[in-house]
């Protein structure tokens, strides 16, 4: 048995607790910032607002101290939004001691520095003189489905492949299986890049191109998410697995995605500020994303014509569909 | 100027037609091996049966006879359904010429050969004593939109970079792009063998099994894919692309792929005969290269797992349900 701590109440920590406790074997507790979701999920054993419809198994305890969550805790698994995972471990880093293991099930890339979230929560913890093993979890996973039970296979990285066997060990149930895989960088860059392509791929939907386009657009996602990812010391077939492309399919294509939303939106010609509003709370990782994956992009001299559309739809304003002209009518001749 | 033949009027063959009717610059010759087909749509200008809603341009004449459409042709693209590629250009050779330039567009191999459709021609045309170049048309395109003039990417492949050339340069147009690859034995196994893993993908949506499971599967149906196409002497390169990945993901994700439609059919419990009856005439090659795709493995040593599960389906009888669980819970602890 072991106890684990989910630190993040939105749709995917839930869903994360969720599946743990279906799972059997653990005590879990369910950390949100927020302090009146936090006791709305012990009142009425639910999260109404970011995962409605799926009861909070007695083995799942909430909590709105981060204190009470991480103390007693064998492994922490963090699912704050990108931007908050700084903040977040610098609360986190008092209540942590060694023997502690840390697994980040956020996507994303810290903006000004590039960081990938392993290396935000390495820098926080070594401020503080605390230095845990952090393995990642990440691939093609929407929490509902998750959640419901409905069979799912993601990827457990970790250079230190102890970590990622336990892990794999203590999370994988009847529905929910995990392989593990040592290459960090390829799973942590192909699960930040594909919500920005998912954007595209949602702007292409958004627009009435159709599925030609859109099996065009994410045959080059593939390859701009690649070209970063091994630029950055990933390996390329991390990128072709679970993590990268799977991931990415399962964005581009399912209804449930957020950032294929946010993307509908702006080629149906929604405002912005519609559209955000429109997702409840929900963060759209791929906005941020982009422009840190551009900045990435830039200091290991790789071109990604996607994301660089992206930012100049989402920044200046640029017309979707002018964008997806320009993306489409790219010279190319060979593949 | 080119002449252009498109021997074949099925739903890809007919949109074909329109696209470089479309384009403009050709005069084009749509042939048909059934003669009510040619007549009907000689009359009403539409080919009700395959590509209903569609209206064949002027500079697209109707034949049923192959020496017609062959005698003055430049360039020849045939549509034919995998299983009648032998018998076709058996038929079409005693019209065929030394200067006249072929394009495969179907996808399939042979079953009990196992070789691909460039080989078959190639085959049938030297007995003949003829040798004809021939390039090979793929890549994700859905019929329907390309005649409906939707931005669609393709690829144009042959070992010859002149012959690749020049039907990218005669067949592209604002809509339809073509991208040259010299890899054919990549760009023929890749289109051939997503119609498999397409089936899989469509048995995971009719036993309603989710988003999650069905990029599971998709990518480990690319590992497969990629897996003998390499073994082949394709490269993985090819198989990431427009002709692989790309239309890996139409098939599977699209609601207008036949090769899912069976599958769907199969995980909602109904009879193959059904199943069938249901395309009303059009072929689903997914069902034959099962089996074609296997032969091939066997002889190059490479495991199929998607496929031996899709054959032990349809022809053996196996449960769908078993057989996605099979796949699902098959060992496999590092990606």
């Amino acid at each position: 048995m072991s106890r684990i701590a989910v630190m993040g109440s939105g749709a995917w920590g839930t869903a994360i607790a969720i599946s743990l406790a279906r799972r059997g074997g653990h005590q879990i507790a369910l950390w949100s910032f927020e302090k009146d979701v936090a006791a709305t999920m012990r009142e009425r054993r639910e999260n109404a607002g970011f995962l409605p419809g799926f009861q909070l198994p007695e083995s799942v305890s909430i909590f709105d101290d981060p204190a009470s969550a991480l103390a007693s805790a064998d492994i922490i698994v963090s699912v704050t939004p990108s931007q908050f995972v700084r903040s977040s471990y610098a609360m986190f880093a008092p209540h942590l001691h060694p023997g502690q293991l840390l697994v980040s099930a956020t996507k994303g890339i810290e903006d000004e520095s590039g960081l990938r979230m392993t290396q935000v929560i390495d820098e926080v913890l070594r401020k503080q003189g605390l230095e845990l093993p952090c393995g990642v979890l990440s691939g093609p996973s929407f929490a509902q489905e998750v959640a419901a039970g409905a069979p799912t296979a993601i990827t457990i990285a970790s250079a230190d492949l102890a970590l990622a066997s336990r892990v794999q060990r203590e999370f994988s149930s009847g529905s929910l299986r995990l392989y593990t895989n040592d290459d960090v960088v390829g799973v942590e860059l192909g699960g930040s890049i594909k919500n920005v392509i998912a954007i595209a791929a949602g702007i292409v939907a958004g627009l009435g191109l159709g599925y030609n386009s859109t099996a065009a657009l994410i045959t080059r996602g593939i390859a701009e998410m690649t070209r970063l990812a091994v630029a950055c010391g990933g390996r390329r077939e991390t990128l072709a697995g679970l993590s990268g492309v799977g991931d990415l399919i399962l964005t581009c294509t399912g209804s449930l995605s957020r950032n294929r939303t946010v993307g509908m939106g702006l080629g149906q010609g929604k405002p912005m500020a519609e559209i955000l509003a429109g997702l409840g709370g929900h963060v759209a990782e791929g906005i941020r994303t982009t422009s840190a994956a551009l900045g990435l992009a830039w200091r290991h001299g790789v071109e990604m014509p996607i994301a660089e559309q992206m930012k100049a739809i989402l920044m200046d304003g640029k017309s979707p569909q002018r964008a997806i002209e320009e993306l489409m009518l790219r010279p190319g001749r060979d593949e």
